[in-house]
C-alpha cells in the first residue's frame, strides 16, 4: 500500500492555472479549427472573457497555419489585440496557454501591453515530453506521496472525468504530450490493460487527454504472452510470441489509434525479461517493436538493470556500472522504434549523483532521459526540495569537453525524449506538499525548453500560483532554490547516497542498505568511507568519455559535493573547503537544520500573500521537515562520531 | 500479511502422536464415565486395539475416582494389565495419553512390561497451562512461521473440525488445558468475538476442545465498550463501561459457559488502555474482572508496557525497567481474578535475557509467566532452536539466594499460570520446521512438570516422533540441545540482543533498531559497546532482589553470556574465558557457522531412521540456517571490525 500522508493538503485543483485579475475584457476570435483552443482560452480568462457579441478591450485572434511546424506557435501583438498562431491545433493550444501564463504572471495592463509589443515564437525542444505515473491498478501509487491514484481503483480505471480534464489541462499548459498511467512494475491485473477487458475503459481516458495534445503510453509486462496469451514462453525469438505481440498491438491500436506505444521494465528488480531466457535486451525488445511499427508506435525500454541480489561482501561488482555494461555493447542493435529510457544517474534518483555514462555514449540508439519528480529519496513531499536545481546540474553535466547533457537533447540528437516519474495523487492540491507542484511545473517546462534556469522556472510557478508581488516572489524563490542544498546538507554526505530507512526510503539509516543485496554500500569503517570507483578501483569512471573520466578520477578535480561517490577517503582528509571530511559532515548537518528553521521564519513572513489554507498546509510540512532534518543530523553525526571517535571541533552534542 | 515459508513442510498432522508398533493386542475396558478416554485410548492404539468381544494380550482398565484430585491420574500395572485411574474424566484422559506416550517411546513388549511394574501417579504443577495463538481473524498469524491460521479466514472462524480435533488431542497429550485463539493485538473484527455475531461460531470451537479438557480464553480489546457498545468512553471508572462489560460477559458465558476468561494487551505498543485515561492498570482491569467474577472467570492482564516512542537520544529511559515500574507499585490493588501475564524477560523474547524482576516480586498478585514458542527472534522456524534449553535457564534463574523461578510456580505460589505464544499454523506438520514441534511439546510438558530437564523433554519428543533407536536418539538429542547455543553464537553477542532486521526480525542488522523509537540500543562506538544498567547506570539492576542485583551489578559475578546486557565494556575488555570482548565476538561467530555445518552432517547421518519426506524437509531448513548463520557471522564481524578497527587474532576474513 502507498504511504498516506495525514495532513490536509487543500489549496486548489487548478494549481498554477489560477484566476487572472485584470480590468480589461477579452474577446476571443477564431475559425472552427480553433474551437478547442478558443474554449480553453475563455476558460482560462474566466469572467474576463466577453461573448462574441459584446465589446472587449482586447481581441485575441486565434489561427492555425502550416507556415509553422507542429506543436509550435507564435504570439504577435498589437495595441489592443494579439494574434496567436499555431502550427497545428495543439501548437495553437500551447500558444493560448503561453498567453494565459503571461497574463497570470503579470497581472496588470502595462505588463500585458509590454508582452504584446514583441513577437514570441516557440517550439518544443523535442517531440517526446513524457510523464510516467507509477500508479498501480489497485489504486495505490508506488513511491506516491500525494494520496491514491487519480486513475485507478480496485483493478479498474476509476476516476473523475472532470479532474482528469483539469489534469490534462495542467500538463498541456507546461508542454507534456505523453503520459503513461500505469506503474512500470506491471502485475497481472495491469498487464490486462492491453486486453479487451480493459481497453474500452482506457480508450475513454485517451479521449479525455487527446484534445490537450496528450497521448497515452501503456506499461506492459514482458511475460504478457504467457500471462495473457497462454503461450508456454515469452522468449522473444519464438515465432508464437512475435505473433502474439502483433495481435495484441493491433487490438490496442483499434481502441487507441494515436497511442504513443509501450513502456517496458524488463530484467530489473525481479521483473522477468529476455536475460532470463539467454536473450539480449535488443532481442527482447524486437518482437514488440516490430509489432508497433505498422502503427508508428514506440517502445520505451528501461535501462535500469542491475544485480539486485548482490552479495554485499562482493567488492568487485559495482552497481553504477551495470546499465552501461548491459546496453552499450548493444548500440545499433535495436529496432529503430526502440527508445532506451535511462535514469539520469547511475544509482537511483539520489540527492547527488553523476550523470549516467550511457547518456550520449550510444550513437545509434535514441535515448529517453528519465528524471523523478516524486520525491522518493528527496523528502517524500514532506520536505521542501526544488528539483529544478538538481535537474539544471544534470543538464549541465559534461559529456565531453565541449558538450554537456543539454546539448544532447533534440529531435535529431542522442536524447529524443525526456520523461519523469509523476508526483501526483488524489490529494486536493495534486502533490501533497503544495510547493511540490513547482517540480511538476518545472519538469514540463524543461521538456519544452531545457534552457530555462531554475530561477526562471521557480519564479514562473510562484507568479502563476501566488502572483508576482516582489515581496513574495523574491524570498520564496530564494527559499525554494536553496531547498535542494539544504536537504543535501542533512542527508548522506558528499554524494555517498542511500543512507535511508529500507523499503520506504524516508529518514536516516546509515547502515540500512549496507549489508543488503541492493548493491549500495558506503563501506565506512573507523578510518575512512566510500568506494573507490576510479580505474584502480571498481573501474566505473572508465565508462565515461575521457574528459569526464579524468575529472572524476582526480581527487583535485572531482567536485567536492560528489567526492565520496568516486573516492574512498579518510575522515581526516582535507577538502578544498579547508575542512576535514568528518568536520564537513558535522558542520553541514548542523547547518541543514538551522536552514530549515530559517525556512519556517521565511514562510511565516509570507502569510499575507496567499490564502490561509495554502499557508497552513505548507507550514505543517515545514515542521515535519524540521523533525526530519534533526533526525538526520543526529543520526548521521552520532553514527560517524561513534565510528570515527573524532570529536566535533566546535564541541557540539552527539549521542551515545 | 504473515511471512509465508516457501518450503514444503510435509510430515504428519499427527505430530508426536504417531503410530505405535507392538506385537500385543490391547483390550480397553471401562464404564460409561470412561467412554471418551477409552475412545482416545483405542484411537491411539490404532490396530493394536481389539474389540470388547475379542481376546487381548493385555487389558487396559479405565476408571475415575474421587480419591484423586482433578486432572491427576495413576497408572497401576500388573503382568498383563494396567489400570489407569483419573481424578476426573480429564485426569483419566491424561493418564491414557501418558500410557500411549510410554508405548510410543518404548516400542517393545519388554519395555511395556517394565513400565507397568511400577505405579505412576502424576498431577499437574499448576491449574493454568496456556497456549496463546497470535492468529488474526483475517487468517494471518502475527509472528507466524508455519503458514496461515488454523482457526480463521476472512474475518470468520473457518477451520477443519478434523484438524482441530487432532490439534486438541496434540495439546491435551502434553497437558495444555487453556487456549486463546486470537491475537493479543485485537482489532475491530476480532474484538467482535465477544458479540452475537461471532460467539455462535466460537462456541463450536469450544465444543471441539472441551472433551480434551481444553477451555477457551478470548483476547479482548480495551476499547470494546466504544467499538462495540457505542459508548463514548472506555474509561474503567465510568459506570456505563462497567455495565457494558457485565452485559458482554454474560453473553459470552451464555455461549461458552466454561470459558476461562479474557486476555488483555492494554497500553502496549499503540494499543489503547487505562493509562491514556489517567487510570492505573489495576483500575483498568477492575470492571472487566468484576464482570467475570460471577462466572468464575479470570482476566490475564499483560505487563508488556513500555514507551515504544522513546527518543533514541534519551539515555535515561531504559525499556527493561518499564514493566516493574508500572506494575510493582500496584501489588495488591488488583481484583482477585486478575492474573498478571509477564514475559519471562524484560526485553522481548531475545536469545539471551535475564528474567523479569517483576516475577516473584509481587506477593499479592498472581502471575502468569509468558514464554514464546514461535521463534520470532530465534530463527523463525528456519533455524533450529530448541527452546527447552533456554526455558530451563529461565526456570533456574535466581529470585533470591534460596529460591529460583521454578520455585515460584505452583497453585498457591506466585506463578499460578504458564503461557506461551504458539508456533503453529496450517503447514502440514503444524510448525514449519519439523523439529520445531519439539518446542510445542516441551512447553506443554513443562507446564505439567517444570522439573523436566531439556534432555528428558527432547528425548521424549524424539522417541515419540521417530522412535527410540539409540543411533538416532543420542545424536539428534545432542544436536537439538546444542542448537540454542549455536544460534546464540552467531546472533547478537553476550546478551546484547536486538541486532535484527526491523519489523520482520529475521537476519542481522546491527544498527537496525539503534536509532529508532523502540528503546533497544547497544550504543556501540569505536571503543565500547553496551548500556550500563547498574545502580550507577540506568538503575535497572536495583529492581531485583539483593542477591540477583549484586550478581548482575558486579562484572566479576555477572554471567559472561549476558555481560553486555548489564555493562558497557570496551572491546579489549578481558572476559573470564581469557578472550577479549572483540575476539569473543569474532570467534563465536565463526564457531556458530561451523557448528551449523556439523548439524548438516549429523542430520545426513540420520537419514535411514525416518521417512524420506521428514528428512528432506529438515535438511532444506538446515541449509537455510547455514545461509543465515553465514550472514550473521559476516555482518556482525564486519560491523565490529569496521567500528573497532581491531583485527582478528587468527587473521580471518572480514568485509569492507
Amino acid at each position: 500500500m502507498e504511504p498516506k500522508l495525514e495532513t490536509k493538503c487543500s489549496f486548489t485543483y487548478k494549481a498554477w492555472l489560477g484566476k487572472i485579475s485584470s480590468s480589461r475584457k477579452f474577446k476571443v476570435v477564431g475559425d472552427d479549427a480553433c474551437d478547442f483552443a478558443a474554449a480553453e482560452c475563455k476558460h482560462g480568462l474566466g469572467d474576463l472573457a466577453v461573448d462574441k457579441n459584446e465589446n472587449g478591450d482586447f481581441t485575441v485572434n486565434l489561427a492555425v497555419s502550416d507556415q509553422l511546424t507542429a506543436e509550435s506557435f507564435s504570439l504577435v501583438g498589437a495595441a489592443d489585440s494579439l494574434t496567436i498562431t499555431g502550427g497545428d491545433k495543439i501548437g495553437l493550444l500551447y500558444g493560448v496557454y503561453k498567453f494565459l501564463a503571461l497574463l497570470r504572471q503579470n497581472a496588470d495592463i502595462t505588463a500585458i501591453t509590454n508582452i504584446t509589443k514583441n513577437t514570441i515564437t516557440e517550439k518544443p525542444a523535442i517531440a517526446n515530453r513524457i510523464l510516467n505515473h507509477w500508479d498501480n491498478i489497485d489504486g495505490s501509487v508506488e513511491r506516491g506521496y500525494a494520496g491514491r491514484s487519480i486513475f485507478f481503483r480496485n483493478n479498474q480505471l476509476n476516476y473523475s472525468a472532470e479532474r482528469l480534464t483539469d489534469y490534462a489541462r495542467l500538463l498541456a499548459s507546461v508542454g507534456i504530450n505523453q503520459i503513461c498511467l500505469n506503474n512500470v512494475n506491471v502485475y497481472l491485473e495491469s498487464a490486462k490493460l492491453i486486453t479487451e477487458e480493459k481497453l474500452p475503459d482506457l480508450a475513454k481516458v485517451a479521449d479525455i487527454f487527446r484534445p490537450f495534445g496528450i497521448r497515452l503510453i501503456i506499461a506492459v509486462h514482458f511475460e504478457s504472452p504467457v500471462l495473457l496469451g497462454g503461450i508456454q514462453t515469452a522468449d522473444p525469438l519464438d515465432e508464437k510470441v512475435a505473433q502474439w505481440w502483433q495481435n495484441a498491438t493491433k487490438l490496442v491500436y483499434k481502441y487507441i489509434p494515436d497511442l504513443v506505444g509501450f513502456l517496458m521494465k524488463a530484467d530489473s528488480e525481479f521483473r522477468s525479461g529476455p536475460a532470463a531466457m539467454g536473450r539480449t535486451q535488443a532481442e527482447g525488445a524486437r518482437p514488440i517493436a516490430k509489432a508497433l511499427q505498422p502503427f508508428g508506435g514506440i517502445i520505451y525500454w528501461r535501462c535500469f538493470i542491475y544485480n539486485c541480489m548482490q552479495d554485499w561482501r562482493d567488492t568487485k561488482t559495482d552497481r553504477p556500472k551495470a546499465a552501461y555494461d548491459y546496453f552499450f555493447p548493444l548500440d545499433g542493435k535495436f529496432e529503430d522504434n526502440v527508445i532506451l529510457q535511462i535514469k539520469h544517474g547511475p544509482s537511483d534518483f539520489q540527492v547527488r549523483e553523476p550523470n549516467s555514462p550511457l547518456l550520449g555514449a550510444m550513437k545509434h540508439t535514441p535515448q529517453n532521459m528519465e528524471l523523478q519528480i516524486t520525491q522518493e529519496y528527496t523528502g517524500q513531499q514532506k520536505d521542501l526540495y526544488a528539483l529544478a536545481v538538481q535537474w539544471h546540474e544534470v543538464l549541465e553535466h559534461p559529456v565531453t569537453e565541449t558538450r554537456n547533457t543539454r546539448d544532447l537533447i533534440g529531435t535529431d540528437k542522442e536524447i529524443v525524449a525526456l520523461s519523469a516519474v509523476a508526483n501526483v495523487g488524489d490529494d486536493e492540491n495534486w502533490t501533497g506538499h503544495l510547493l511540490a507542484q513547482a517540480n511538476l511545473y518545472a519538469f514540463g517546462r524543461l521538456t519544452w525548453n531545457p534552457n530555462l534556469t531554475p530561477k526562471q522556472l521557480t519564479e514562473e510557478w510562484i507568479a502563476c500560483t501566488f502572483g508576482n508581488n516582489p515581496k513574495l516572489l523574491a524570498p520564496l524563490t530564494e527559499m525554494m532554490l536553496q531547498s535542494r542544498s539544504v536537504y543535501e546538507k542533512y542527508n548522506a554526505p558528499l554524494g555517498i547516497g542511500w543512507m535511508v530507512n529500507i523499503h520506504h526510503h524516508y529518514g536516516p539509516s546509515v547502515d540500512g542498505y549496507e549489508y543488503m543485496k541492493w548493491g549500495t554500500y558506503h563501506r565506512a569503517d573507523t578510518k575512512a568511507i566510500g568506494v573507490n570507483r576510479t580505474g584502480i578501483g571498481t573501474g566505473y569512471t572508465t565508462q565515461y568519455q575521457p574528459y569526464v573520466r579524468d575529472m572524476y578520477e582526480n581527487i583535485a578535480t572531482c567536485p567536492q559535493e560528489i567526492l565520496l561517490y568516486f573516492h574512498r577517503l579518510p575522515y581526516d582528509f582535507l577538502l578544498k573547503s579547508g575542512k576535514t571530511v568528518i568536520q564537513h559532515i558535522y558542520d553541514t548537518h548542523f547547518e541543514g537544520v538551522e536552514e530549515v528553521e530559517q525556512f519556517i521564519k521565511t514562510w511565516d513572513s509570507l502569510k499575507d500573500f496567499m490564502p490561509q489554507v495554502a499557508h497552513e498546509t505548507v507550514k505543517e510540512r515545514l515542521f515535519m521537515q524540521l523533525e526530519n532534518a534533526k533526525e538526520w543530523r543526529d543520526v548521521i553525526n552520532s553514527y560517524f562520531y561513534r565510528k570515527s571517535g573524532i570529536a566535533d571541533e566546535k564541541g557540539r552534542e552527539f549521542y551515545l
